[in-house]
């Protein structure tokens, strides 16, 4: 399968997840789903698509701020969903009103209820690992009929939809694995700076995705393209700042200002954090580099550090630092969800500012230290920048 | 297949590649293969069955010897190997002595010429990722016909031997990407401590893996146990002092001795690198918590830090350190991996020890330091020992 080889080439979770739902829905031509990962013994909702509250590709900022709603569902028969992840077995319902009295499990009206939606077929399926594990559940909703009308699932999506979730999750599994593996490259680098909180990267990893898409659309970016970028960005901004793992404690811990010098210091950061990834080829390692060597750029050309020749031996005369679309793009898109989130952020030394005054800024160094144009997108999508904030915040689970 | 199943379960790349050529040679009753992975345009060697010389199983030191033996190969017709990278096609050979003289690639005879070795036929199949990459090229070697005697491949091994290969890649892709991110990992670290080198951390894995392999074949543990353990002691060995990235510079980076309460500091390190394994679920994240939190237990009880209730809450007094066989067998291996490995690397402050101080340091410490049997499988494995230190030497590309 064609679609199959479309997954392989995603290296994120969250991707990895639009895709298998995309490809699943377009199956029966349903209308909507979801999907819930395993995580602490819960199912942990993750992912949505709704084409008729959300409108096709989820296009509207209401659906992309759905992905980032934040709940879990219990395995057991209180929903659909937890009765499917605890027999194991794919069930068709052809209409969740009309379910018989002795069904062993309910459905949960509360979002049709909040949202006007009205449920009818659901086909719900296990996704398990290669060897059995269960990694989660992914719900398809509302099949349509040759006439385009919601209807029951046909024998034909009941096998083939299984089958393709059954083949991809060993894509699942393994982008699962590398999202795991980033966190604790995160957790190491926390050790040293705890301002480097794993909710943090999170955040700044959904805003940089999120920006990019934004700016995507706008620009006419192809779908192909789009998906690609979108996928390696979050993981990319993810790492933005683990180069200051080896900047000096006098430094990095320092409670008041710096001096010029210990300034110059950490701003070496960039360059340790680039030497971390300077030696790999694949796409994902490539951007990881780009970001964490020239997240400090600005727009006008007033950052650091510029371009370096051999980050390994970073001495000598520095080249001028960069400037507009010298920088790379995923590094532009980078300073401006880091900033963002800083200002957002209380630290030691400062409260967080509020929303006026962190949009102002950013407003204000629009071209001077942001790209523009990512300004403007940055703007177009504060509903998911804010449902963002609320599910990655500093005090909840990251 | 029940064999891609058992695959599946396996972490580490040198694991899957061993199982991966147990596999295919069994296929065809063969008696020997290798295995190479593509590495910076070449093709490294990277794993070797030889049931002749070695025996089967690879039951003597010479065959695991031979394991770390550390050549490539160019990409291109002056070997059967590079041939078959460079087309990306299974090429089969009745007879290695008998090519006809127009064939496009040629037979290296040196490995012959130097062991003694008979090699007949050759079944050689390029090892493809899911999107179409190379990754390396197995080699199977000497196909046994019914009567047991070296013969051509035949028909059957010809289709399933790379039909089996095909559907291991997914397997031995994500292994070479755990891999990957382990090391990474480890350059994290490295920005803070430059001891704790690529190199001294792969030697450290291949010691303790080697160990382990030595001691569970005395012990008699099952062959599943012996794989499984043995697979993911090499990766979680390389972790062992990622804590280390936790310590302050005035005591990391301090060039004298450490005062007593400088020392006391330190050895908070194994608490911060189980810090950054705690929460996890896998068993792979489950030996990096014991190995990174008891390797500096001593066996008869005099090290530290012993149990403690919570490691992200470490403050308050400490139960008593671990002694005997109630430190985790793995943080057993790697206590004396990771002083093996110290006293042979010269240091800023100290020269490498010759190997003769080295042992006698060694078995001084039988009993005391060291669990005593792990001292005797280490013993016993000296010719592994010094291959390993040869492939990963200081100076040589890790």
């Amino acid at each position: 399968m064609a679609t199959i080889e479309e997954l392989n080439r995603y290296e994120d979770v969250d991707t990895v997840l639009d895709a298998l739902l995309w490809h699943a829905r377009n199956l029966a031509r349903a209308d909507a789903g979801s999907i819930y990962l395993v995580e602490d013994g819960t199912l942990r909702f993750r992912y949505v698509h709704n084409d008729t509250l959300f409108g096709e590709g989820m296009q509207t900022g209401e659906g992309k701020a759905a992905v980032y709603r934040s709940h879990t569902l219990a395995m057991d028969e209180t929903s659909i969903v937890g009765y499917v992840a605890s027999t194991g077995r794919t069930l068709a319902i052809d209409d969740a009103y009309a379910l018989p009295p002795e069904s062993p499990f309910s459905f949960n009206k509360s979002f049709d209820h909040k949202t006007g939606y009205a449920t009818k077929s659901i086909l719900t399926i296990p996704l398990k690992s290669f060897s059995g594990e269960l990694l989660g559940v992914m719900q398809i909703i509302n099949a349509r009929n040759a006439e385009g009308r919601f209807a029951p699932f046909d024998r034909e999506s009941m096998t083939y939809i299984p089958l393709f979730a059954n083949k991809c999750t060993v894509i699942l599994e393994r982008s699962m694995m590398t999202r795991e593996r980033i966190l604790r490259m995160i957790k190491l680098a926390e050790l040293r700076d705890p301002k480097e909180t794993g909710s943090h990267v999170q955040r700044v990893g959904s805003y940089a995705a999120e920006i990019y898409r934004s700016w995507a659309e706008f620009r006419g970016v192809r779908p192909e393209e789009r998906k690609r970028y979108g996928d390696l960005i979050r993981i990319a901004a993810m790492l933005h700042d683990v180069g200051k793992v080896g900047i000096a404690d006098a430094i990095l811990k320092k409670p008041g200002k710096l001096t010029e010098d210990e300034y110059e210091a950490m701003k070496m950061h960039p360059i340790y954090g680039a030497q971390v990834f300077c030696d790999a080829a694949p796409a994902l390692d490539q951007m990881c580099y780009d970001i964490a060597l020239h997240h400090h750029e600005r727009y006008d050309g007033a950052g650091y550090p510029g371009r370096i020749g051999d980050v390994m031996r970073p001495v000598g005369p520095r080249g001028a630092p960069l400037a507009g679309e010298d920088i790379p793009l995923s590094a532009r898109i980078v300073a401006l969800a880091d900033v963002y989130d800083a200002l957002c952020s209380s630290r030691v030394y400062k409260e967080a500012w509020s929303d006026d005054e962190v949009l102002a800024l950013i407003m204000a160094e629009k071209g001077a230290q942001f790209d523009p144009e990512l300004v403007d997108s940055f703007l177009r999508i504060q509903d998911v920048v804010y449902a963002i904030r609320l599910k990655f915040c500093d005090d909840c689970k990251s």
